[in-house]
């Protein structure tokens, strides 16, 4: 793609209205141009292109300041859609969002990432197609697919770099295939910097605000966004969280680095000091199978916040392991704000939310300098797969970095609308 | 200041062309276009520009391509200059470097940051006058001085927020009143974080990479740069590698860490594990004094590059645990590169740079995705003053982003040439 800088400074003016736009709600030209430093002219030609292409409408007066009445202008929430897909190993959730990124259709189901590729794919893609028919969609507006999921990745051709949760899976090009059976573009990216940026589209992040996410499903990953773009690295793999090691002198883990922050704090974890624990294990009627150690964890995050002692003692341990692992995040990425999202948080999170505040309040390095929030995700559960719709509206709507070689690629035949 | 984009967007322009300038060494306008991307005009334009305010100069032709021979730029090394001071807990080094970086003065000696800061801050004035009259350097070409050291900072207002070495250190305005003394202007950063940019400057990094550094003095601290831009956070202080937790089950720091890096791997938890080995003692003669253990430190890692076994086996036990640093580093921050910089490298760095390369290679997470190369910094034990004075031409020549409230600032009476 040619990257003239004008081009991309024009995509960046109006990329840049659209998300004070969305972030306001609904503001006035003149609030737009004091928000972005633009001019009154420019914000007026950008705001015109805007309700031209159906993305913003005007909506009423804003409150008189004894002048002439301003006309606010707010998103068009039905101009377009995007779907967003987790594919985690036990559940696959597919969300459509609005323009505004709120969520119009959910649903998710079981056992897909443990089938080949080649499979599991083509049923995702007749979910999706299912889902947009309940919820009315027309398919010309969407403009694509977000397709997140754990573990290394080559975002550029979108294919995943583990052998997780099976060998298949390995190399295959998953974002390409999905893109093919949809005709629709879908871009790959990792979860928790999916529920990470989801954050920043719809809970109450300030715009440059540096913050992190600590995302909590089967494993553990992470996000950083610093003023509303994720934090990539050299090739998009980072802020691995769950992977970095807490303990030197820890057992090795299948990833080739010792003492993960997973094997200590993560579901299987728990699932697995519980069994070590008959009384426990017997009380909460654990019976975990290979896949489906979830619904154990669960039973035990729920005895923890009904006052089971023991139950409570693991949750604690977790949340203390998880509060060491946040606490190296503050200390290397200077945060403000660490959010929790993803279905592991859902049960007993205020038990992990309050343990976390209290190390990193004690053993962030800079806390002299500033506070660092511990906050639940306003997404919870399907923060990821919230998360990845939201990473389609921002690529194709807001940012403009063509050069960018480590910003997800739509990947696909379909022209986006 | 007044943040209007035009303005920020020909200040970026012209930053750009210098930086591609700079980074090429000599080049031509036609070059430069299809290296930024400006249109020939543009280029044509900030050339003219430059050239009148004596930063760049002409030098002569091209190799001859068939066509008209090109006429090549570069920059004018006399045509600024800028200061580097670094404040460690034992010494102080200056450096005066030209536009490009290079060193052209330095000097160091002892004991400064033992003092309280309005003895220690003249002293550091005075050195830094006769060092500039020494190389014979136009006060007026000076464009500002980069102080640099460790600990959390207030680099806004020019304050260190820890009353490390001394309390009296804590919350004094350290910039401020160092710029009253000189009469140019400061900025305060952290010494890791100007060594890690230093290299982007002077060493072989690509322009878009993404890399770290490790910095080890009498501390250990470090430094992440994104597209030639250190990562800065929320607060400025981050990647504080050295109170990163690598074991859980460790003993609390002073910071209100556990387990941190600092008390496993740096120089003083050497010299205290190679006290506890009386043989080794004896033979090497140790005796450290309070704040004398990094002549203790250096001996031992001469000793261990002599073949010592007991003495090898500590820094090779030092270099593992900076080594799994190095893979929290590198999973979290997804680097491309690892830069090993400062005086504590200076001597058993090859050993240091092997060792760590190891772990680097075995347990980083998205170790499939890339390679992650671990290197000795260019700028060896000076790394953090020249990276200081770095910090200064950047701030002042290639970066424009006036919005960013955490890039560090320059304050002072004067105003910039």
């Amino acid at each position: 793609m040619a990257t003239s800088p004008l081009w991309a400074s024009r995509l960046k003016t109006r990329g840049l209205v659209l998300d004070v736009i969305r972030s306001a709600r609904a503001t006035s030209r003149v609030e737009l141009a004091a928000a972005t430093g633009l001019t009154g002219a420019t914000i007026s030609e950008v705001v015109r292109e805007l309700i031209a292409d159906g993305l913003v409408v005007e909506v009423g007066r804003g409150a008189p300041t004894g002048g002439k009445p301003r006309t606010l202008v707010q998103l068009n929430p039905q101009a377009r859609y995007s779907v967003g897909v987790q594919l985690e190993r036990n559940t696959c959730v597919i969300v459509v969002v609005d323009l505004t990124g709120r969520q119009v259709a959910r649903t998710s189901f079981q056992g897909t990432a443990m089938m080949p590729p080649e499979r599991a794919l083509p049923l995702v893609a007749s979910q999706v197609e299912a889902l947009l028919a309940t919820a009315a969609v027309d398919r010309g507006k969407v403009l694509g697919v977000g397709l997140v999921g754990y573990g290394p990745q080559d975002r550029r051709v979108g294919t995943l770099l583990t052998p997780q949760p099976t060998e298949e899976w390995l190399g295959y090009p998953v974002a390409p295939r999905l893109a093919e059976s949809l005709g629709l573009p879908v871009l790959l990216d990792n979860d928790a910097a999916a529920a990470a940026i989801g954050e920043y589209w719809l809970g109450a992040v300030a715009p440059r605000s540096t913050y992190g996410c600590i995302y909590m499903a089967t494993g553990i990953g992470g996000g950083v966004v610093v003023a509303g773009e994720v934090y990539r690295g050299s090739s998009s793999n980072s802020v691995e969280i769950g992977h970095i090691s807490i303990d030197v002198n820890g057992e090795e883990c299948p990833c080739g680095n010792v003492g993960c922050l997973e094997n200590y704090a993560g579901p299987s974890a728990l699932v697995r000091q519980a069994m070590a624990m008959p009384e426990l294990a017997q009380r909460l009627a654990l019976a975990p199978t290979d896949d489906g150690f979830l619904t154990e964890f669960a039973r035990i995050a729920a005895a923890a916040n009904a006052g089971d002692p023991e139950a409570r003692d693991l949750v604690e341990r977790s949340a203390r392991h998880l509060g060491y692992a946040a606490v190296t995040m503050s200390t290397l990425f200077d945060v403000d704000t660490i959010v929790l999202a993803g279905p592991s948080f859902a049960v007993a999170g205020s038990i992990y939310q309050a343990v976390i505040q209290q190390e990193v309040d004690r053993r962030t390095f800079a806390r002299r300098v500033h506070p660092v929030r511990v906050v639940p995700s306003v997404n919870g559960s399907d923060a990821a797969a919230i998360g990845g719709a939201v990473l389609v509206l921002q690529s194709e709507l807001t940012l403009a970095h063509p050069q960018d070689g480590v910003r997800p690629l739509l990947v696909g035949t379909g022209e986006s609308p």
